[in-house]
């Protein structure tokens, strides 16, 4: 079966810092036509960092949820930067931590049904402590929690962001 | 360290069919001003269900990616509705599979950074084929995959969906 559906016009409804919002007139495979409402985001990059087998985890509050949550380091691409450098970059300066290298392991779409972000999970090798320097206005706990505790913290639902959870369960069932 | 921000004032800049976007004035731990964006989004239940070793799975086209995506059967809640009779509707409709019963196994926050959204997972038991009937203008293809299979897709980058990425970890993590 073709799936596709087609663009008939971009329609910009929100300009944002960090999003822009649309709302397309689309036609539908059978020829019928559809509103499609997009959230464009420049994408994500997070790092999956264990040391002493211990993983690298930051507490942060998110205005969306209204919750603290915990999450690997993490940050938004900036315009056309390569995912790679980002994720050493926020690695670095939320954490202290840096990383000799990364390793593509992932790279997720955490929400088809209206966004086009895509999430790289990056994992660190060789990661040893430097110094933080977060953003001014940047406000977050950093943590190492041993593997098993940060295991058990997806299964018992502490931990809810999906990134986080990918990267724990890849880790997990690598052993 | 007292990590919360607080809103000052909501500010609805698009109210659309599928989600509302606001651009927030709030205010920082340390006093400052700042804005947020923010999605709404109504949420969303998924279903992993597995019968004689094989998970099914929708192809479906997703606009905002411009992209065919392998995903658990999943929809977005009505307004108010429990998102367990959501699952099993969404199952049910999208692929013709009913189930005895559901269990949560994850409530999950894919897009921290901007939207509210939170994504409830289930796993199905005793699944049975009944006789699909998706929504009109609904299309995608539902396909039986070995789990072994489904496995390897999700470690190639086959499969790209967070939700499903997810389930299919921890049915695996379990063996």
């Amino acid at each position: 079966m073709e799936l596709g559906e087609k663009t008939v016009r971009k329609n910009y409804v929100f300009r944002g810092k960090i999003i822009n919002v649309r709302r397309d007139d689309a036609m539908l495979p059978n020829g019928n036509a559809c509103t499609r409402e997009v959230v464009e985001h420049p994408g994500g990059a997070c790092v999956l960092a264990v040391t002493e087998e211990s993983v690298i985890l930051v507490k942060q509050f998110r205005y969306a949820y209204g919750e603290e949550l915990w999450e690997i380091p993490a940050g938004k691409l900036n315009a056309g930067e390569d995912p790679m450098r980002a994720a050493l970059r926020e690695l670095e300066e939320e954490t202290g931590y840096c990383a000799d290298s990364l390793e593509l392991i992932f790279t997720i779409y955490p929400t088809p049904g209206y966004s086009d972000e895509k999430i790289y999970i990056y994992e660190a090798k060789e990661v040893a402590k430097g110094s933080a320097h977060p953003d001014e206005d940047e406000f977050l706990d950093v943590v190492r929690v041993p593997l098993e505790e940060a295991y058990a913290m997806v299964q018992d639902g502490r931990i809810k962001d999906g990134k986080t959870i990918i990267a724990l369960q890849y880790r997990q069932l690598r052993g």
